[in-house]
């Protein structure tokens, strides 16, 4: 029996172990949450992330360890041998590390070093779903643990999902359109129009090979009239790669275990033009839900709460009007 | 939380389980085998399929209760209430009771009282992968738990899934062409090439409508010139229909888990030209699996025995070289 251990018991913890059970894989979690949305895919260590002798439990015997946020204590993902490596946990947790990298390799960024106002004043550490902002319209003060960043009137946001295996063997998916509100991801499309992908592959592979990276690797962006900026990356499966699962050949989840795994990479070829919604705060009744032909509903097992990320939906080669109708039945019930 | 019960933890019961979770749907299993493959995916209750303080924990609270094997108690399935109901177990459990059902309904099988020889004599009850099955070619005796059947010079065997709701609302997959091998499924392929659709629908729908059924039933056909006779029913997910995880826009294990809780019935929909592949005994390593394109591996967790289902792998929409390419490898590890 092959076991892989993750860090992290929410949503990305639950599908991989969906994507990871086919292939004959068990899996172990360790979240300080008892109801962690992973329990019913694997064994649930309640704990602390850094707890030594929970970290021993998780490692024991498993072929690999990941995590699927990058807030991982460094230490513990070195305890535990954790892949992708700890060159990307280090550079993602830090935004002004994380573009500092972006810089050496020449992908362009937003302007970061004494921008003029206005800025966007963020947390250096431990921001997500645009928490930890703040606009400044005029002269601001930056604290040690801050990073202010240039305004970008962009287009609109990207990501590319990348994936990377053990053997240096490297696959993306197509570009996703992504359509954020009250800094949540609300909406991704698969794959976006007209997008600029050899530029984007081009910036991933940078770094990729620089990070020695294993695994899935999202990489946002902000296309600015075909040029694209680096906003930010995240080394692991990611809420943009969601639609993945049935538009992909082979989902981020599967890749991503493969990749960690050693096995070689399955085809990350589109099976059609898909549409990815949240189901934020709170989601209409299943029963609704499931009425709309076509419709693929995930839904995590967590209690509703203002902002929390319930649940996501996914069309493939769905018309026009039937992405309408599951828009206003997702956007009815908030 | 909505909590399905499970009588048998076998890979049917690991695949709805894996079918569910998405939906936000808990599983409890019950299963005589402390590491029955369900277990990755649910509580697993150890224990007789009969024992009544089991049955009694598996049914508590349970938003429906269900099973994965046709040879479940009817006492046992009556008790917890299960669907699909106790009218289709009894028909599906005795080989004689179901072909006097098929005749009734106006549904050819082949010849069952009294044929002439050479015969194929089955037992009645329990007979499952071609045990229990002999051929006679001159004069036979039949005891009290035997049937025999004419034999069929069948052109090939067909298999109809077919889904019906508690509303009645009823939809059927494709018909699937399926290849046996020393009784045991080897190969499914759907769609089957210019098959009768209309008329094996016609047969299912008799037997729906009469069983007042709920949940997928699984028809198994002989296709003999263009007619058909009915083999025998499954009232339960399908080996034949593994292929819908991946070849039809649903399951059919989530849309047997929609029948059986209420919910509206999901789109039967092709995704693309789809085969199946049964892993019987062993298996070549997943690294070797996983390197043939486009190749959806599911894994059971069972432990290699001669003639063991062990798991299956599916194509969609691969060219036929490819699928060659699936099919020697898997001969190969035989």
């Amino acid at each position: 029996m092959t076991v892989v251990g993750v860090i992290g018991g929410g949503q990305l913890g639950r599908m991989l172990g969906l994507a990871g059970i086919p292939l004959g894989l068990s899996f172990r979690f360790l979240d300080p949450a008892a109801d962690a949305p992973a329990r019913e895919v694997g064994e649930l260590l309640v704990g602390a992330y850094d707890d030594p002798e929970l970290l021993g439990r998780l490692a024991d015997g498993a072929a690999a360890v990941t995590y699927e946020f990058e807030n991982v204590p460094v230490a513990a993902a070195r305890r535990v041998g954790a892949l992708p490596g700890p060159a990307a946990l280090e550079q993602g947790q830090d935004r002004l590390v994380e573009k500092r990298l972006f810089r050496r390799l020449g992908i362009p960024t937003a302007e970061f070093e004494s921008p003029p106002p206005p800025v966007l004043v963020k947390t250096r550490r431990l921001g997500y779903d645009g928490k930890g902002q703040r606009l400044e319209r005029a002269a601001y003060r930056l604290g040690d643990d801050e990073i202010a960043e240039g305004l970008v009137r962009f287009d609109r946001e990207l990501s590319l999902l990348a994936v990377r295996g053990r053997d240096g063997d490297t696959r993306f998916w197509p570009l996703v359109e992504n359509v954020h509100a009250g800094g949540i991801l609300r909406r991704s499309t698969a794959p976006a129009p007209d997008a600029p992908q050899a530029l984007a592959e081009s910036y991933a592979t940078r770094l990729l090979d620089e990070l020695d990276y294993v695994g899935v690797l999202a990489l946002e962006l902000f296309d600015v009239g075909g040029e694209l900026l680096a906003n930010e990356l995240a080394p692991r499966v990611h809420n943009t790669g969601h639609w993945t699962i049935e538009g992909a050949e082979t989902s981020q989840f599967e890749n991503h275990l493969r990749a960690i795994l050693g096995l070689p990479l399955g085809s990350t070829a589109l099976r059609g033009r898909s549409t990815m919604l949240n189901l934020i705060g709170t989601h209409p009744p299943l029963a609704e839900l499931a009425a709309i032909a076509g419709a693929h509903v995930h839904l995590y097992g967590k209690e509703p709460r203002p902002g929390r990320k319930l649940g996501h939906v996914t069309l493939v080669d769905a018309p026009p009007d039937r992405v309408r109708q599951l828009e206003h039945l997702v956007a009815g019930s908030r």
